[in-house]
């Protein structure tokens, strides 16, 4: 084991390059030139405007004001000024609730390590197993259980710290579940008309011969409830999308080339035609594009009818609007008809969070989908190793002589030949861990979710199970999945946790060097955002061509709930069971924490730009994640004290997890409803108070268009910049709705109170 | 092993018995004096007179017509001739469900059977393993998979079979399903006008300083939902009922005394007044009585304001009434307040179907008193030897001497001697296991489900864990059950299914025995109806005072969901897990399936009355029950092939429970629905009807009593008939609201459309 001398070298370490970090961002942040990219947040409200179009040249590019880098660490209490109820209509309340997660680290773990180092240091250290045994050891094992000689007295000591934090644990849940299922309350309370509180997603229309499929809603709706509005079909309009993405490439060339030719006029701008631009005819650009364009006006046009009045592009499902939120909780919360697999209704997604290819997927296939992926995830989590491991070996130096014995001259060459030898082999699994989020990703859209907020839901449960499994009980059972799996398997019930418990002492020192490197260095990388930084700035040089461009090099990024929250739920399983057992990585959780809680608040304030705004739904996994890092915490204990001739008080441990479960169960039915149903009482209230105001809106001409599939949107703006963003940001597979909210859908979120005036002044550049 | 002359005999024994038994019922049955015991039902629905009232004494008490002596099995027929939509009509949904359970046992195994006797006995049979053994075996074991040798080729057999009886078993399970959902919605769309459409249970009304709580809950669903109508507060009016109760049976025996002195005006009759009149002062017995049922009314006419009026008296839980189905419906499956643990809405259960005590246990102790019974029933069920083991020690010979030395004169004489030493251990257990189902409903009681069909619905469910540990397993492998959890807890994952499967195969000789005793001759025994046989002549010959004790005497009884529905599982769980191994035992089920159809298909016609109309929401239980047994099957049966060195072949079958399970889920999402939810349409559809049928129906009028409390129903009856029933009945701990059919409250059940004249003139008589 690690002396206390190495941890401290290798915090020394860490800290020093998160330092290294924080000072770099300091410095680059306060450039003109990167104002896009540490500023994204406030360009996209239209807070902000181009530092780079006043000054001269050089105040252009360098800050030259020597006064902003003496408070180069002035961004930590300006990330935390803003109040929270600003935040939330800032950056909407996902991302409020989001930061709250780490603050929920530090309510729980500030006082257990306070109790843990007043109680059990001592405890641990009066001892002298460790001297006696004549191990070497270290400071950090000498405070740790492992210190505590069998068959103590002081287990009681362990035991009751259990109890203790467990009850704090679940305390601080309890206040943190009340105030977000407030919070999120509140917010749907105050939050402003929005086409999601009227609109319910119904699934499975029934084909009807005689009727269209907007006829056949229209009249079930008009019959089975009170005040139906209006409803909209969706489309596929994969096609179109399609034509669209490709008209608007080229129309981004058509400007490129006009830009050029007004600045040069002498000479008009030639291109070749085929694979790139690269080879084929040489070509008058501008006339070409032109003509581009206008044949793929052309056949969007036509393609747009198609899909407008061919049955078969209709898919059996509407989003159904009505006159009162009264209405649509009701219709969303009940069920329509006899058949439970038809007119499936579900509350309807913000217009910007809906995933539209996964709207007409049946009933039945969402079984199979779900059995299919439930399968696969089981082998990728237990199994991933062996693929990765024969590639591995086709990888080696033996494994290309077999595979192409061409290559033989070029491996051959020593540098080629070290650098497959030390480099190749362990790319495989880098590779695999970079795209995992994406391939679970992938899972979670062929499970067949319809929203993004669903999506990245169940791709952060699925990257949790992941990583609990590969990288937690991965590094305490040295071992691949497959082989953990197989050890357990042929393990009775009862020796499972006490191989846990006894290993999990051990690993300490691996889990402090975890934290420093993932938790403090990782984090601080973050606020660099050094890929976005070097991507804007390649971009800003070599493909920007027009002032939308550079609009578009500026990639906000956000949130990833995916596999963020996963990352953090790492770390309260690590607090939760080292707490009693080595209380020695408490600090160095508690300042991941603190650290990333300041970064994120930053970067959420700045940065990042909210995609969709679910109201903070998530909460109910979190909870349920914390609350299976306590009860596993309370299990591995409870298999580490039965191996220390303890057993006689390991019997009072196993209250805990029933207790900790039972908690769980009273909190899902308190407080999870808040997240799932929607009190008539509340729909009542806003209906009868908008009724008072605004007695004469128009509702219908307010939703008529809202859930309108982002290409058909396009039709009533000139420019079809909206469009463009919506289609461009489909490619990006891992974050489909990039940027909506810069659409026309409404959202509290995009709109902050004071700066509206603003926003459309920026709209109209 | 016991050879098949074993069985054979056994077999002999157990068919004479069932014989003796069904030929005993027919004789007995067409004694006139036996009628109220064999037909209680035709007189409960008023068709059927007293055979007693006419024609001479001989002919009064002996069927003297040996012609209907030749046809004593023509009650099998007759059972069968009588429709099931008639049935529905006579008996409710919920017997003729029950009956289908039956029914669906052939279903699965008549083919599954045939099948493997077909193919597997064949398979078996010409392997000669146990020949060459040495040991000793029977005809049963050589057409058992204990005949194929190690590692043979063979038991691909096995593990197709295994694969056809679950698509089989799937199959079935899912028609069947299909067709009580469809059953459940048909009922409920033909139903008649009945309370409970129109009601919804609100608990948890929160307390209101200004205002009663019908007013608040009057104001809160005026303004948050549409077409409120009427509301019922709930009484806690314990106290009431207990006076209630008391006078009438002081009335009762006024009525005997006047009787008496009717028949003899020469003498009045005297009473002792005190215990049970056997001691105290003599007095004159018309007199007295009628001085005490004055006392009483008085004290209940003051009881009755004072729960009418006193608020503490009123529980903050009201039923509360729409003018259309439809409302009711939304309100039932919505939430109301933003506090989820308040308002909380459900359906209302019919009103003889309310368990009246458990209406007011607020949220939270809900949780709690849910956890108590997991724990409670966990111990039970594992440790509930040891108290009776410590009950034995005691009712030894030894332990009476040590406990109470005083006895030993009494205990030193041989024949009490030999009867404590033989009778007295065994006692404990008997006992034990007949007031299990009791012991099982109190916990339901406790855990607070608010009626009668919920409770037996989770009595059942819990007598079903308590069997498969108890009977099933504990008789797989030997020993209590606690032996076996701490077996199970020291044995690894995948040594589980290889013990119990091994384990498996040899039992099926004891399990034929036990499908012949219990399966055989026990239903046979319930047509006997011995004990309500027995029951009801003595309290003819030593309690009937007047007609109406008479009518009390006849006790019907009705299908025990919860001792009936785990029983027929067992038998599901034995066909299923043995049809791979041990064919042999198939037949015998397949005699218990039809032999059990049979019986409580007549019995259900002639005998038992329905207390409730629960509409059959107990199938989703029975359907994951069956899933259960399925998925056990296949896991014993893949522990048990691990054993044969059939290990290629084994991973073939760890397809099957991830395919069951998923098949489950399937269904859960698509049928689970009909029995939880009620679709809106189908709401709005009756509504519509009615609406035009009736338009001038006062609802009110009819919603304004149907859920009052039973002891309030009785002021509007000059005699108290009604309420005496149901308060009667309230004793009876396991069937509290029996005959509640009597009672004032609508049940589609209790008038079968062409017999409501006559029921009627039963009424009045």
């Amino acid at each position: 084991m690690a002396t206390l001398a190495d941890i401290g070298v290798a915090a020394a370490l860490n800290i020093l390059s998160a330092l290294i970090f924080l000072l770099a961002f300091a410095i680059l942040r306060l450039q003109p030139l990167n104002d896009r990219v540490y500023f994204p947040k406030w360009y996209l409200v239209g807070l902000r405007n181009d530092p780079l179009k006043s000054g001269g040249f050089v105040k252009k590019v360098v800050n030259l004001d020597w006064k902003a880098y003496i408070r180069f660490l002035n961004w930590v209490p300006a990330a935390l000024k803003m109040p929270e109820l600003e935040l939330i209509d800032h950056a909407g309340l996902d991302s409020a609730v989001y930061l709250r997660i780490y603050l929920l680290g530090l309510k729980i773990f500030i006082p257990i390590t306070l109790l843990a180092f007043a109680v059990l240091a001592p405890v641990n250290w009066t001892n002298k197993t460790l001297k006696k045994s004549g191990l070497t050891y270290s400071a950090i094992d000498k405070i740790s259980i492992s210190n505590v000689p069998l068959g103590s007295e002081r287990f009681w000591a362990h035991i009751l710290m259990a109890y203790v934090s467990t009850v704090w644990t679940c305390y601080v849940l309890q206040k943190e579940y009340a105030k977000v299922a407030d919070m999120r309350l509140q917010f749907l309370a105050s939050a402003e008309r929005r086409p999601d509180q009227f609109t319910v997603l119904v699934r499975n229309v029934p084909p009807d011969t005689d009727e269209s499929v907007s006829e056949s809603v229209e009249h079930f709706f008009l019959v089975n409830t009170d005040h139906y509005l209006t409803n909209q079909v969706v489309y596929n309009a994969n096609k179109l999308a399609k034509l669209v993405k490709e008209k608007n490439s080229k129309q981004n060339w058509l400007d490129y080339y006009n830009l050029k030719y007004s600045r040069n006029k002498s000479k008009r701008p030639m291109m070749k035609t085929r694979f790139l631009g690269l080879c084929g005819e040489k070509v008058d650009a501008i006339n070409h594009q032109t003509a581009e364009v206008e044949r793929l006006s052309k056949e969007i046009a036509a393609e747009r009818e198609r899909v407008k009045n061919d049955p078969k592009s209709i898919m059996p499902v509407a989003f159904v609007s009505f006159k009162t939120r009264w209405a649509a909780a009701i219709c969303a919360q009940t069920q329509q008809s006899r058949n439970p697999t038809l007119w499936l209704t579900d509350w309807a997604p913000e217009p910007r969070d809906v995933y539209w290819k996964n709207l007409a997927i049946p009933y039945v296939y969402l079984t199979v989908r779900r059995l299919i992926i439930g399968v696969a995830f089981f082998f990728l989590t237990f199994f991933f190793m062996i693929p990765i491991t024969f590639v591995q070996t086709l990888a080696s130096i033996e494994g290309i002589r077999k595979i192409a014995p061409f290559l033989k001259v070029i491996i051959d060459i020593s540098f080629v030949k070290s650098f497959i030898q030390g480099f190749l082999p362990g790319i495989a699994l880098k590779i695999f861990l970079i795209v995992l989020p994406r391939i679970l990703m992938l899972m979670s859209k062929f499970e067949g979710w319809g929203s993004i907020s669903a999506l990245e839901r169940k791709a952060a449960s699925k990257y949790y199970i992941f990583n609990f499994v590969n990288v937690f009980l991965g590094s305490i059972i040295a071992g691949a999945a497959f082989d953990q799996l197989n050890t357990f398997i042929h393990q009775s019930a009862n020796e499972i946790p006490k191989t846990i418990g006894v290993a999990i002492p051990m690993k300490a020192t691996f889990f402090i060097t975890y934290t420093m490197v993932d938790g403090w260095a990782g984090i601080a990388g973050e606020i660099l955002r050094l890929k976005p930084l070097i991507l804007f700035h390649l971009k800003n040089f070599f493909l920007v061509k027009t002032e939308r461009d550079r609009e578009k090099a500026m990639d906000a990024g956000s949130l990833n709930f995916n596999t963020g929250e996963p990352q953090i739920q790492l770390y309260f399983l690590l607090g939760l069971v080292y707490a009693i057992v080595t209380p020695f990585l408490l600090p160095f959780i508690l300042v991941f924490f603190a650290l990333a809680y300041f970064v994120f608040r930053h970067q959420i304030i700045n940065v990042y730009h909210q995609e969709y705004e679910s109201g903070a739904a998530f909460w109910p996994d979190v909870h349920g994640r914390i609350i299976f890092a306590l009860v596993f915490s309370q299990i591995s204990l409870l298999g580490l004290l039965s191996t220390k001739r303890a057993a006689q008080s390991a019997p009072f441990l196993i209250a805990l997890p029933v207790l900790t479960l039972s908690f769980h169960y009273f909190c899902k039915g308190r407080y999870e409803p808040a997240f799932t149903r929607y009190p008539l009482q509340e729909a009542k209230r806003k209906d009868t108070i908008e009724q008072a105001k605004e007695s004469k809106l128009n509702l219908k001409y307010y939703l008529q268009k809202a859930y309108l599939h982002p290409v058909f949107r396009g039709d009533d703006v000139d420019d079809n910049e909206d469009v463009n963003d919506k289609l461009e940001s489909n490619d990006v597979e891992l974050i489909p709705m990039k940027r909506h909210s810069r659409g026309s859908t409404p959202g509290p979120s995009r709109i902050s109170g004071a700066s509206q005036e603003e926003m459309l002044q920026h709209q109209e550049e």
